[in-house]
């Protein structure tokens, strides 16, 4: 049975962390921390887990980092950019799994990328070098390939959640040549959890609700992010448009990504195309004609939903991607990514269905 | 292995259902059964529901209702009120548990006030004086013992959304003699789902988001049923003051319960009995000092959360219950009358935590 | 011509207050002052008042509180308690009258309450024992004396929100003496702009989005305002039971107001008591048979609507009272003191229909 | 003074015409006309409206179209399309001046557009010849003339709700030669009462609310009427690919507009241009940097919000533009096509500002 602490865990990410990692059948031991809330009862802080923490060795007094890490074999952590480095060298030290949700392990070697971005730099080039880009749908051989090893640091980067949904409804387009690589366009669309736990004025409900609004027009983090990912992809520099928007909904992404067809194709060979890429994946559903994907449709589970459409010009491309950006698009990715790394069952903990409504 | 059938699984009851039983540990085939939508595939009404039949023997297509029975050892029924009789007596020809979520099995041998709030008769009062009411934390022996018959029908009358909430919140207070019986008054606040699937003007999002309104303030049908069960537990008539609420939520129900101390308590000794009379219960949650029980918390799960409290004039006790209407209101309950009754955990499929949002 | 300040501009009753009196017929000038945002523009902070300012000579300039007071006729205040003496002194000194929105002149002579609920004292005892308490529905001849006043402080304590909605639904009830005095519950329903414009955990769009929950069961600060009126109403001292919830939505708050029945009536007898009272009243609606108060349905109006029922029991009756908590129960009510105060068409500048959605 | 009459009041767009009617300063009377509810008051459709129209010679009384036609010097309509050919004969027959809110005349001669989209013909095409394009920025001399006209129909097509968004969001660029004809996209997002005042699965709360998704990206009615105006801005053929979306809100349209630049701007220079040529415009408000376009800020208005930015490629342009859907969207700008027709004050009775919430 596997310990798995969460550092960061009374943020959104870190509690629902928590959430599935309970329910996980793996699990030994659950250990919490939390900076600013040491020594408190995650229940006492998220009441929905009263009584979570009752039966088993797990228990709800948020450690202190060291505490965590120590007593762990997996350690997530769920904190802003600039803190990962030094838990991935502890992690290394002690042969731990580091699995890291922010944006600090997922750019590689490209420290230029990452601090033009971030405003921070590299202490540690190295273990930036070793680290994975946890995107199971594109480097499952990877991950599994680090969590085997027997030495070394053994860091995972877990996806944003916009590049997430972006990546992966864009990945079998870009993978089979069949866009213009200098013509994509991702609308993207979050619940408000996707700004995190702190209240501020944009979180505000009488802000917030009943309004819709793009947000960092000119530039949001994850940009660099998608280009990225989308030029290892397609073997080439790709330059996106993305628009992040903040949609009155808890939780959940909905990118509307469009792009130039390379080749006269109908939709249903596009979308054949799509499903047959897909075909094996135990997250991601290719949804049939008629059908649109939405984030209540992927609610609370790990599915990424694809659908995929001709525009009425018959040249553009449009296909719609839906994640639950706290499940797919944080916290269940992570686990996911603890499944492909340790050999576990890659839906075990996250298997469960989204509800209805 | 259990066989389990569900009679009317395209209303929202009935595909909650389908979601929980899917992840049943005991569940050995599932068969959904439509009128309206013969033939179809479960997951084409209910795209978040694609792939989950795809492995096992459960099947999506939607079969009639004497098939779904003919092949159950568990019938589960999530039709109008007037549909179950019929339903109880086939089961009981074959001796399947039958278990009904409409009103048409809640009120025992007590025709006439059946009548009066639902405007039907009888057909076969034999099957109503035999069936139990489903609430385990008051019938568990009751449900148990019925299960295990081995002749003879086995009817469990799951309880209302309303009744759930309302009796759970003032058990403890009408078995101990705490309460006042004049004076109850049940201020309840329900989400949208309630209403049900079909689209209607006061589910239509236009007209209910950013409102609130009472309705049926004089008269709803879970008022008799509150009373009965009320009744039975103080030994002696109970009359109550009922308002249901629509909110602009999709789930849950918040009940706020005013009733006068029989005798002068502080609040934290009224919160005590409470929380020693609910101590052995799996999905009874009686919060601490502090916190207020709010649908929130309970969201997508099978607990009722209970706070309890004075208010500032000392003599009236208010006491918040908070269910989750489709789950400890619904289909939660009927899963878990279904493992009370044939023996199993009585978590099993049901212990999932509420998400923290 | 009137020109008129709000002082705490930027608060959500503030802004409230702005886009109201930019349409007032009698509005001369417009000065507004912020605290925290002196010399900005108020259309950098709202918006949605873009090109509000620029015709006329209304200034979206923000100054800070002297200047406001010494260009105006009539002062505004809609600051945290504790503010307005000081405000209401320097009014009365250079004869303007002062219309305030805080909890600060509600009290009159009765420091003793104000004191505990608010952990203040007062330094200027003989300001709140001229002031008036502006419900105009209540003291319309006292607010229209103490306008005509040549001289003399010239104060109007503007109603709370939830005194208001709960006021105005109990207000026949008591003076006809149709309701035991003993036995009063207001569980009342508030939108979240009611906390104000600060980001809070509470008001966090991810914490209370589909959610509702009591808060400060044990007591409230609005409580002694109810009960301090209704007792003068009565003539005699009123203990009420007052329960706000916090709902999902942005406006508006419904009172669902519950009291026994002194005396045998039906519910038309009732309906026709409150229609009768409040015949001669702009701004007091009271709804026909079949028809529910909802926050909807006065939503951006000064109208309290009015549904008047009787439980099924047939004792109780259930009065719901609906506002919207900026308007009727903070802004426009203080318009329309503002207008009976100084002999203005009592709906002028609050005449605007509320929409339908 | 002006009689006016609104032929299918009791819809969404006919409810928010009479609401907005009731406060014109030139309105004489209103006549309300419903085929599916002659007889009923609308006051006991829409209670919003309760003591509305007890002044005045107004009436509630729904009365069939003839009589409403009979009576009126402007006659609206805001019924399904195919209805309005009829109504237009009538009105040029005693003539009244016709403002049509479906799609019926805003395709002029282009039969075959029409027919395609709406699968209707044209039963007199003369009508349609002399019809114009009611959006009152592109086409204000042209309504001025019409509604001035001695003879003949007056015929007035009022824009629907996306084209309204979406082509004051690309006017100055497409008349300023500003844009790559070739790569317009229009990402727009409505809020659900653009649905109408029929339930429906869609509108249904439980299906919304807390989800976005696209609908009809293989064509949607509205395309058509897109490039058609745009294509008479640009003088040539423009072909936009246009993605509606449904939003959990219940008013408002964001389009979000991407197109390349035909020459290399700074944002700030294309904000200025879109600044200059809308200088004069009552109702489009070009927000300053930093400020983002949202149907928050302009809700319940007549504003058109539109901010301007560079994507971080800087070659690509994003034009945001918001609107009330069912003001500018619809009934408001009816009312200023009305103003404009018949020489009253532009803003009269569309003048109200919006609320910061």
């Amino acid at each position: 049975m596997t310990r798995c602490a969460v550092i960061g865990a009374t943020g959104y990410a870190g509690a629902e962390l928590c959430r599935l990692l309970l329910g996980h059948p793996e699990l030994g031991e659950l250990i919490l921390s939390s900076a600013s809330s040491g020594g408190e009862a995650m229940s006492s802080i998220y009441p929905n887990l009263v009584g979570a923490f009752s039966a088993g060795g797990s228990s709800a007094i948020l450690v202190d980092k060291a505490e965590a890490i120590a007593r762990a074999d997996v350690v997530f952590a769920g904190l802003p950019a600039g803190h990962a480095e030094d838990i991935a060298a502890a992690c290394a030290a002690k042969g731990a799994l580091f699995i890291d949700l922010s944006g600090d392990f997922r750019f590689g070697a490209d420290e230029a990328t990452y601090s033009k971005w971030y405003g921070k730099s590299y202490a540690r080039p190295e273990l930036h070098a070793e680290a994975v880009y946890g995107l199971p749908e594109l480097n499952r051989a990877a991950i599994a390939a680090l969590g085997a090893r027997k030495s070394g640091a053994r860091t995972i980067g877990n996806p944003g959640c916009y590049p997430t949904a972006s990546v992966l409804g864009l990945f079998p387009a870009m993978r089979g040549k069949l866009a213009e690589p200098g013509c994509v366009i991702v609308d993207a669309k979050s619940g408000v959890s996707g700004a995190g736990k702190e209240p501020t004025k944009s979180s505000h409900f009488v802000e917030c609700a009943d309004s819709i609004a793009p947000y960092k027009i000119e530039g949001h983090r994850h940009l660099p992010e998608i280009e990225a990912v989308l030029s290892t992809m397609a073997g080439t520099g790709v330059s996106a448009v993305f628009t992040p928007h903040l949609a009155p909904m808890g939780r959940g992404i909905v990118a509307t990504i469009y792009f130039r067809l390379a080749k006269a194709m109908s939709a249903a060979e596009l979308r054949e195309a799509y499903a047959s890429f897909y075909a094996v994946e135990p997250f991601v559903r290719v949804l049939g004609e008629g059908l649109v994907a939405t984030n209540r449709n992927v609610r609370l589970s790990n599915y990424c939903d694809i659908s995929v459409h001709l525009a009425h010009d018959g040249k553009t491309a449009v296909v719609v991607s839906a994640i639950d950006n706290m499940v797919k698009g944080a916290a269940g990715q992570a686990v996911q990514n603890m499944n492909v790394a340790l050999g576990f069952d890659e839906k075990a903990g996250i298997s469960m269905l989204p509800p209805a409504f």
